[in-house]
């Protein structure tokens, strides 16, 4: 790489390439760690799901989401009767009731793009550098030490027609261009200064480098991953407008399957704007059987909907964006090399956006790497829980992919000419799995295996090991490898009420959650002290793992009451720390809100409680009595890395 | 005058003299309205309670606001025992519960102020001109008609000395500079270009002119109102601190009555800052027996605040702001002159700042004349509306000055020496005064009197008048002159659930809130059609009082289900706009959020339905049925005015 040695050269952590869900998360989460330096580069100039939406509280913008996205309350079925005229033949909820506080709900990805960049720079975490492209790449895994630098980059400043591709002839916005609506007067005036550097090259040495690519990511194919999978013969259009029409559930989410004319999908979004997901068929083909999907326009694909709506009428004043796909469900076989580089989002997983599983999904991944990689920058963690991010995520979207093609196989499929309706089979299943998905979909019920960040439970022993470190028994609401559920609970401070989940912001701490019990009850209260005078002490966890940023272990105590016994001065150091009054909670009722019954639902002994180790993104990682201090010790070995000089806390 | 004609002169609609809560309250208001000209001027370069905060989401910042607040959820009260040693006798929720879904939260007054700024911005209102004071006003109520300038006010650009006096000989913020922090940088660089201006006059002839200039008001004594009431004799200290204190409810809100030492208050504000009102005794007094507050320093406030908390300690790391005051409870004798000039807030009623109270009343009274004020310069409404101003804010005021003096009286009041600590009559009557007063000091249950705006009801009735326009027989939970009360509806189009007060932004409109009944039964469904009709029809409200800007009355319909058998084409119009989908509500249980209840809360007949007409803030004016529409042409003749050009809708 001798003719390199001209070009001017930096140093990073971590770069990010691709500026779209995957890799603004993975930005917002590395801003949140101090010390941890960044790049984001692009090369350019959504529906979101109750999941996702707690991940946004743990940042403090869901109320930005909350006031503008349109929630997604009721699903409708519509088919033919047996003259073929569409009807309605079912209702159901949206989403599944009581498992999160939020509810999934429709909002343009532009937004949450602007959204999670204002959050980047409240922490001030680094601008996205648009019109840069990699185009050379390098890892040297003999490289060691937590001061080298193994990855190689070459970037290219691109002109202004490089990073701006014409819109396939048509004069609306399409495809690619998506987002750029909100981007902001300083952020076009960097763009504008980008211009001088046009076609300059520039070395960058990192340490870790994200593709966040896209589908077609030029990481993924540097580092010789594929992508398993297929594409399927299904053709859909997209039309994003303000319709005039009759249709009644044009503000529901809603299937229509049509007797001769094929499918459409309803999604109500915010400003009355609609998106409909249309099957396009009788489209002229290639010679290789593939559609070109630059001949499509917006017109073409109206008049699919309008087959398949009649005898309704559909019309539009404005169209905000339109495109067509054929759906493929693929997913690469790697997400990884040497845990060096990684890929992220839409690069390792694509699919079709009718379950509007892409930007959820890609958020998580880059929620799940970001962390690691924060915390091994950090030297808090050893470079061996990276592995995890592949294990983690890779099932999610194996899983994913598999509803997809069930989904989109059941949606896009044919009705029998001479179908029974009440009966039809097709429909019948298409139903099901809508009702059976639900849980999947909203993304909280994604559960990791054991690994060096999740502790094994009883029943997932292998017989021949002795590592049994968890006691779930104690813990019938909390599951290994989920995420913490929130219940409400009141501060014992100022009795106000509080989402518990509100006080597990995304910051980098684990959490040691402690259900203390009945803090009235003379024996249990000398268990709670046992157990403060072990964190206390030099070799405790708190002093032997730590960090020189912050404390690594944030600590929240809730007992079970009733709080009008106790004082703040019966909770012990370090579960109480003076003038601070965010940390001591109890499971009692409120004057203004409804009752948690935290106890109750996270289903633990109201006398005698537990503790609960989580992770910085809000999964369990370790359950255990007061006494298993020595379990806990065991399992931080596995996932922490000690302090050189242990500083005192 | 003749002298003034060399200066420069300019015209404009409103002028508001004072950037404080009322001041910016008015302006965001008469942002509200389109073609209505305003200019606001400020010589200068709080805690709110849940009816403050159903404005606050009228105007979409309330998500603000609940970010940072810190709400009030609990009272406790401290008191002496036999020996003298203070200790918690009782706690009692903070606030009235089910009245609002809002409570009482504490904030600094500065994030309001900031708040109502930005939401000005948003509505292209003016910025405030600062270091601007007005020193010469005339009035002519000769000058008639609704294009004439009858008040003509002349204005001097200040230097930089005259607007920024002095801290009082303290380092420290106090008194005068409390909202100072939150000025923004553009601020501070307008304040800097009017230095060129310093010291240069100009004349302003305006339409009408709003006093918000606060407890020393150069209006009010322009206009030659004099203010009613008395001073008091106790000195109270405030202190806006970062406590170090083993106090166990220092995030509570609560009184501490000491035997010896005098009462303090401590109210929890935002960022774990508290807020304390403490009695100060054995002070050096002037001749007059006034307290000379500038030589009073923190230090003097905090050894006295020592001594009430004794045996429990109290130091503070930060200090954010301080004052002392004398209380004096007054009340202006009129609030206006020729209904041309207007006082609010400050300016027309003075109190101790213990209830929280000042604030809240002044953001209300410009909410009150706002939009009043802005009815009369579109030429909606005639001018004899505007003697309601004084007619409705007034006597609240003058609530507020009798509960504030009950309060603080009790308050400052001596325990006997010898007290009884479980029968002391003065403590019983004092927590007795906390809890009649929470529904007044919540402001929700204000009530203004009939008027051209309230309509009579029954009860009120003079029995020489055949004046019964209004059934409140057909609606027991909604009060004529009372603010609507909120429930949870579901929209009909998409099955979401909301509050029906977020269908009734601050925008202007007078609201049609159409109880429709059942929509299955065919008899009410065909009063609902002539109800529809006739709105429809050349003569009804809708056709005869309309305006250039937008339409006069919103509407918006709520049946009683079930949502399932009706279809939104079942509404006629105008209860229906076609493309419009958040105007059709029903009472019904939601897939997600809890079950408003709402016919059942309205207390509305779930079969018959009634009509409701809600001013533009959200009072009520009129009850009737669906054949009433005589009677509610009759209403709307006292207090609109009808349009030149009568255009259809």
């Amino acid at each position: 790489m001798d003719h390199h040695t001209q070009l001017p050269t930096s140093e990073v952590d971590v770069v990010i390439v691709g500026a779209g869900p995957a890799g603004l998360m993975s930005n917002l989460w590395l801003s949140a760690f101090k010390g941890v330096s960044v790049r984001i580069i692009d090369k350019r100039t959504a529906t979101f799901y109750a999941g996702t939406q707690e991940v946004f509280n743990s940042f403090g913008f869901e109320e930005r989401v909350l006031k503008i996205a349109q929630p997604m309350a009721e699903f409708s079925f519509w088919q033919p009767d047996r003259n073929g005229r569409i009807y309605r033949s079912s209702r159901t909820a949206d989403g599944p009731p009581n498992m999160s506080r939020f509810q999934g709900a429709v909002l343009h990805q532009g937004y949450i793009e602007r959204f999670l960049k204002d959050a980047i720079k409240e922490r001030e975490g680094p601008d996205v550098e648009y019109g840069v492209q990699p185009d050379l790449h390098q890892v040297d895994e003999m490289i060691e030490g937590d001061d080298s630098h193994p990855i190689t980059l070459r970037i290219r400043h691109l002109s202004e027609q490089e990073s701006a591709p014409s819109q396939f002839g048509h004069t609306r916005a399409n495809g690619l261009f998506r987002s750029t609506n909100f981007t902001t007067s300083k952020e076009e005036d960097q763009a504008i200064n980008k211009i001088a550097k046009a076609g300059t090259q520039e070395m960058i040495k990192c340490k870790y480098l994200f593709g966040c690519d896209g589908a077609h990511s030029w990481i993924r194919r540097q580092i010789g991953v594929d992508m398993e999978g297929d594409q399927t013969d299904f053709i859909w259009g997209v039309l994003d407008i303000h319709p005039l029409t009759d249709f009644p559930d044009i503000r529901s989410r809603c299937s229509i399957h049509s007797a001769r004319n094929g499918s459409l999908m309803v999604i109500p979004r915010e400003n009355e704007l609609v998106c409909l997901y249309i099957q396009l068929e009788d489209l002229e083909r290639n010679m290789d059987g593939r559609i070109d999907s630059t001949k499509i326009a917006p017109e073409d694909i109206l008049r699919a909907a309008q087959k398949i709506m009649s005898p309704y009428n559909l019309q539009y004043d404005y169209c905000d964006w339109f495109t067509a796909y054929q759906i493929g469900q693929r997913v690469s076989t790697r997400y990884t090399k040497f845990d060096l580089v990684f890929i992220l989002g839409d690069a390792c997983h694509t699919h079709s956006p009718k379950a509007g599983q892409g930007m959820n999904v890609s958020l998580m991944d880059a929620y799940n790497l970001g962390w690691k990689i924060a915390q091994v920058l950090q030297r808090k963690a050893p470079r061996s829980i990276l592995a995890t991010y592949e294990a983690e995520r890779r099932p999610v979207a194996q899983e994913l992919i598999e509803f997809d093609r069930k989904w989109s196989s059941l949606f896009s499929g044919k009705l029998e000419p001479d179908f029974n309706q009440a009966e039809d089979g097709l429909l019948k299943e298409f139903k099901q799995t809508f009702e059976d998905a639900k849980l999947f979909v909203a993304g909280i019920t994604v559960t990791y295996a054991p690994s060096v960040l999740v502790d094994e439970t009883s029943h997932q022993r292998n017989h021949h090991s002795s590592k049994v470190l968890s006691k779930t028994d104690l813990a019938k609401g909390i599951h290994l490898g989920m995420r913490i559920p929130s219940y409400r609970v009141l501060n014992q401070a100022d009795a106000r009420s509080c989402h518990l989940q509100d006080r597990l912001p995304s910051n980098g701490q684990l959490r040691l959650l402690i259900f203390a019990g009945s803090m009235i009850d003379l024996p249990q209260r000398e268990r709670v002290l046992a157990f403060a005078d072990y964190l206390l002490s030099p070799l405790s966890i708190l002093n032997t793992y730590t960090s020189e940023y912050m404390p690594l272990f944030g600590i929240i105590a809730v007992h079970s009451g009733p709080r009008t016994e106790v004082e703040l001065s019966h909770f012990p150091a370090p579960l109480r720390k003076s003038s601070e009054y965010n940390n001591e909670f109890v499971d009692d009722h409120s004057y203004l809100e409804p009752f948690g019954d935290a106890y109750k639902n996270y289903g633990v002994d109201s006398i005698r409680g537990y503790v609960v180790l989580i992770r910085p993104d809000q999964y369990v990682s370790w359950i255990g009595d007061f006494e298993d201090t020595d379990k806990l010790e065991t399992f931080c070995q596995g996932c922490l890395r000690r302090w050189p000089s242990s500083p005192s806390l």
